[in-house]
This record gives structure tokens, C-alpha cells and sequence, in this order.
């Protein structure tokens, strides 16, 4: 941020009054630019013990595989903007049961939720952001070709709780720990 | 937003290309200004059976009483950002145990998690936000007199389940039904 984007002046870094961290402030007209993380919101879609998945077209990780989500909008709910997501990606009708993974991943200042979800019908196939969407049995899920470390852990959790039929909701942090940018390293610390 | 962060130039709000929305979108640039929801987190600290709340001493809500909560900032997890937010606004050091409410609040575009917790010690005192910072029993509790609606049903789920000594994650949102802005009315629904 290098504007201000009320007035279109100079902005500075510094720490405002009463704060205690640097925030983008217009010398001009005092505006303080606030930035916060982002919330990305999904669902774990299960049709007869299959679960649905969406090869993605678009960046980070185009052609890897990857529950339905995306970035939750103004104006709507955690729920709302899961049922959105499944529908823009998989033209997939969900009925949502309960929140399943909550995940914070400080590193890109984002905080991930994915409901458990029940598919309403078949009559699913690839929105604009997806090459491909398909329902996996458990030993066809393409684990070296997931898009990213929460639908892992996510879809890991799913599997191991789903013999016993009791879900519980699972918290937690994605912690970066080593590796290049092209080939992070992760580990999970539970809540 | 009137100005492009990036340049300076003018934004005009326009349904980019692949998108379904609109956005501030600058024309000189071609920067796209998303705004999204923000996530507030904080802590329901409890010490031998007491809760402790803080007296607000800024807007919104001067005078009323909150558990302690604000802002997720950038790089931070949840579960670190609630102890923080305790420490500032209430010195208080906490020891998290599960997630106990998440809530979205879609008229104003923010997404609320309290951490059930416990107070580490009774050394805590009022930070620059707060008037005041005391410890209630549950007979104590000024009703009437808490900032906000999440507040109230975070409260109100404890003490229900507490007895039991069963707690679950409770997620929903608020919905604003009624009232002007002074007094407005909202309505719970769980997820």
C-alpha cells in the first residue's frame, strides 16, 4: 500500500496512537489503513461414503485436486459462503451439517473453515475455477496431488473419525517449518 | 475507496473479468481492491467458577461490559490472538482450552471465535481499552449491561453447559431482525 485510498495522498508506516503496531496512515487526511487476515470457507461434499473433490484451473496449484472453497464475501455467513463456493466450482447443491476443521495459517494470514456436507444430487460438473470434479472412494483419494495442507488434514481427520460415525470439531494451526517456496513443509498443531 | 493503493489513479467499481461481483478496480493500474470479512477473537476466561469481563472504555459500546476480543491481526493464529487481545485489554494471562463459539455476524462482515479459558493468575488489571476488569459469578452478571449480542449467547451457552461439565463447539450466526440503529434486535440461528 503505497496511497491512500480515501483521499489518493502519500501514506507512512507508523504506529498510531493507542496502537502498538506500524499501520499504513495518510499524512493527508489521517486515515488509517487497517489489514487483517482472510477467512477461505468450505465443505467436505459426501455422496454414499464418496467424497467430491475439484481439480482446480486457476492459481495457487492449477491441475491439483481440492475441496470446494473459497474466500468468504462481505455481507454473507460462514455457511452461506461454503453452499456459494461448492455451487461456483462444482454446481454442487450441499445441505451442511456441522463446522469440521477451523484452521489458522499465520504465514499467509489466512483462516481456514470446512463444514461437513451431504451432496443433495449428482447433477454436479466443473464451474470456471475447475478442470474436473469427480467423487473419490477412500482408496482412490489423490493424496500426492491435494492442493494444499488443509484439505490433507481435513479429508485424514474425515477418514479416520467416519468408521465410528462421531465427528467432532477439530482446531488448529498450519505452521510452515522448512522447505523453499516451492516446496513447503508444514506441520499441524492442534488446539 | 475513492483511489487505487497501488497507484493513486482513481478506482471504479466494476464486475472484473471471471468474476460474478463487483470490486474497486483501478483503471490506470488494474489493481483489484478486495475487501473482505474480518475475524474478531477472544477468550471466556474463567477462574474457580467466576468469568471475567471487561468495562469497555472505547466505541463502540463506552461503559458496557465484554468478554475480551478484538481484531485477528496479520500473522497471528486465532488461539494467539485471543491471548493477546486478553493481555491488552485486561492483563490477564490465559491458558486456552477449545474453541467454544464461532459466529458470523453478516451485517457487518465479521466472523467472532471465543476460546473457552482459563485465568493463569489473579493478577490481571484494566489495559488502555478498558474501564474496568472484574471477575462475576453467574448471579452477578450485568445482563443488561453486555456490549454485544455474541457476547450474551457465549455466556448464556456456558452457563447452561458448564454444570454438565460437557462443552461443544457452537457455531451460527446473528441476524439482525428489527430496530433502528440505536436499539437494534437480533435473532440467534445454529448451525
Amino acid at each position: 500500500m503505497k496511497f491512500c485510498s480515501a483521499c489518493g495522498a502519500r501514506v507512512v508506516l507508523q504506529v498510531p496512537l493507542g496502537d502498538n503496531r506500524p499501520r499504513h496512515v495518510c499524512d493527508d487526511c489521517g486515515a488509517i489503513h487497517y489489514v487483517n487476515p482472510k477467512m477461505v470457507v468450505g465443505a467436505l461434499p459426501e455422496w454414499e461414503g464418496l467424497v467430491l473433490l475439484c481439480r482446480r484451473a486457476i492459481e495457487p496449484r492449477r491441475g491439483y485436486w481440492t475441496l470446494p472453497a473459497g474466500f468468504l464475501e462481505q455481507g454473507e455467513t460462514i455457511a452461506e459462503g461454503a453452499c456459494r463456493e461448492a455451487r461456483e466450482e462444482a454446481n454442487a447443491n450441499l445441505a451442511l451439517e456441522a463446522l469440521y476443521t477451523l484452521f489458522s495459517i499465520p504465514h499467509i494470514a489466512q483462516v481456514h473453515a470446512f463444514f461437513r456436507a451431504r451432496l443433495l444430487d449428482r447433477d454436479f460438473h466443473a464451474g470456471e475455477e475447475s478442470l474436473d470434479v469427480r467423487l473419490f472412494r477412500e482408496n482412490e483419494i489423490p493424496w500426492s496431488e491435494l492442493a494444499f495442507p488443509v484439505v490433507h488434514k481435513t479429508l485424514e481427520l474425515w477418514l479416520g473419525e467416519r468408521e465410528s460415525g462421531r465427528f467432532r470439531t477439530h482446531t488448529g494451526d498450519v505452521i510452515r517449518t522448512a522447505g523453499g517456496k516451492a516446496w513447503p513443509r508444514f506441520t499441524f498443531r492442534s488446539h
